[in-house]
């Protein structure tokens, strides 16, 4: 039996699965954008995820296909299960990670604490919303949002005019989502992974650290919230209800009572997670691997105290991350580089640091110093 | 800056600098002598490494030449170098490593203790040194030996004439390495890494089992040896004094006084050192490609109590590794499982487990229970 996992996307998720991979002796093909993809070691194809011969095609002869992204369209998801190939996790669970509203409709039909939301399809209905809850709503494009993007923070409805105006442009219809402004105290991460025969496994609760609605910082695992296991609990209720398989991030608000309610959804490996690499007896790409091949899970334990992960975001204004190797791993030789083959670029995630350690503060404080290097 | 590595050899060793190549942005190219190599996912070319043209083409525009073996001719290295390519370690250390009969006399020369040994050209020479040395020796061929092949205990000059006759029909002449038979309590491996500049760095000295000439457990740090610096001094001088760049690993036998002579010695990643791809801060891989490359090490830590490394030797008699992972996953989702994508052979090392945890004979214990699934 050779083991082979088709990826479709070649971004750093694609990449970060190569290690795993080349242990466990899986082989891994990936569909990659473009030549200079961050994950081009394992890409054996280059084109476009939307196009359904190039994906069937790539599809051949792989045991299952997973995914670097959530935006493969559901005609192509469901061309690849109806030519018999597995696919990981499935299009009707990706169909919710690729809708907001659908995602909000799901969670709340199986129980999970969500905040006050509403579809609202004009700025008339936006506007009665926000008299609902205070004068304040965040608003979301259902498709197509990510890192903050399709997300906007209103007082009025007429600052997400321009979103109603594509929408009725778009000509089919749908929906803005509008929440509420949850009052949170910090904004947490659960990790868990099941496969299909339906065991599930999750990891310690990490804390999230946003800025400008981009990931910055990890803290595995969250403190203050040793022992609870209301966050796992919840992941895994989601996991099983949505019937996701492969790794499954629930990114969640914790409010002021200490009450969960859930943020968003990513199904595939995530940012929360990177810490794993390291972190972990398992990691997340290991795990996802393990996962969408149906193999058994392994130990989602933490090895250390504390484990910090910090994005480097940017990068160099000139150069490359490498360049400055001489310097950062001589400051730093306890923590971990992972850089990400991408060009650097303002906000773009090109790579990231993980320390740990038996102090939180010492950890954050070295992985901080190292990350400092790359700006 | 992009930092680029060619590596020699397409084995185990090549295959195992993957990740940490693909966690630090280091594009790594590997010529690999077969299609179906180890290494073969960043294999860029197949070739003979003892074929001049074929090392030159391969070593254009890569800022190290480095390797998964000790086999590359002296002219060839030579000539990398007039044509102006870093190789590291260079074609002097090598030379050392290539050759028993030198290697014991430059470990002679810079101090470093050995068995007692001698060079005999004749049955005659050897039945000479038989008579001193209790009337038993190991004899070892010069070039060519690993994994116990070129070593044989002898009592007789006779039981190796067919070595004698092989050196007199080679026309170059040259002798065998005969050598004391060490009482020894058991075997130990120093690794540590040198850069050009001369930093070096030493992991804790591990304890080795051998069988049948073979790597089959490594238990680290070598247990009763918490504390000594002994091996790491001594390993670091040999280093500095034979002026090794990489890892270098220093094989050694412990006598039942405590004493340590030097075995054998290897200039690349060594088997003894596997354990720390889970087991230290930074694995002899990503330590080795940093010192190639002249970056600062990493720290060569433990990260728990105890780490243990079984090898896979051999493989399942029928299928793959990975046929057997449904129930060795589940039994043990705590131990790490590295396959080396090669087939099955009696006695071939085809992968490799780790374990690890607070208490040895447990390690130990889970390790074993995880390697008897790919018997």
């Amino acid at each position: 039996m050779t083991l082979t996992v088709g990826v479709i996307g070649g971004g750093q998720l694609a990449r970060m699965m190569i290690p795993p991979a080349v242990e466990l002796g899986i082989q891994l093909r990936v569909l990659a954008e473009s030549e200079d993809s961050s994950a081009r070691l394992a890409a054996t194809a280059v084109g476009d995820y939307r196009d359904l011969d190039t994906v069937l095609e790539f599809a051949r002869g792989v045991d299952v296909i997973t995914f670097d992204h959530e935006h493969v369209p559901q005609p192509v998801l469901h061309a690849l299960v109806d030519a018999g190939v597995a696919v990981r996790p499935g299009p009707d669970a990706l169909a919710i990670a690729q809708d907001k509203l659908l995602m909000r409709e799901r969670l709340e039909a199986i129980g999970a604490p969500v905040p006050a939301w509403a579809p609202v399809e004009s700025e008339r209905e936006l506007t009665a919303f926000l008299r609902g809850s205070g004068g304040r709503a965040v608003v979301k494009t259902a498709r197509g949002g990510y890192d903050g993007k399709g997300v906007r923070f209103v007082r009025s409805a007429s600052e997400v005019a321009d979103w109603f105006g594509a929408l009725a442009e778009d000509g089919r219809g749908g929906a803005l989502l509008a929440e509420e402004l949850v009052e949170f105290d910090r904004e947490l991460a659960q990790l868990v992974a099941r496969r299909p025969s339906g065991d599930v496994v999750a990891w310690p609760v990490v804390e999230t650290v946003q800025q400008g609605g981009v990931c910055a910082e990890v803290f595995a695992p969250a403190p203050r919230s040793a022992g609870s296991t209301a966050a796992a609990d919840l992941a895994v209720s989601i996991a099983t209800g949505l019937d996701v398989t492969g790794v499954l991030a629930v990114e969640l608000f914790e409010t002021p009572r200490g009450r969960l309610l859930v943020n968003e959804l990513a199904m595939r490996p995530h940012n929360s997670g990177h810490w794993t690499i390291e972190g972990s007896t398992t990691s997340q790409f290991e795990q996802h691997l393990r996962a969408v091949l149906d193999l058994p899970l392994g130990v989602a334990d933490a090895r250390h105290p504390w484990t910090v992960m910090i994005n480097v975001l940017g990068g160099p204004a000139e150069g490359s991350l490498q360049d400055r190797y001489p310097v950062a791993l001589a400051a730093a030789p306890d923590v971990k580089v992972h850089a990400y083959g991408k060009d650097p670029r303002p906000g773009r995630k090109v790579g990231h640091v993980t320390a740990w350690g038996d102090d939180l503060d010492d950890t954050v404080y070295r992985g901080r110093a190292m990350s400092a290097h790359f700006e």
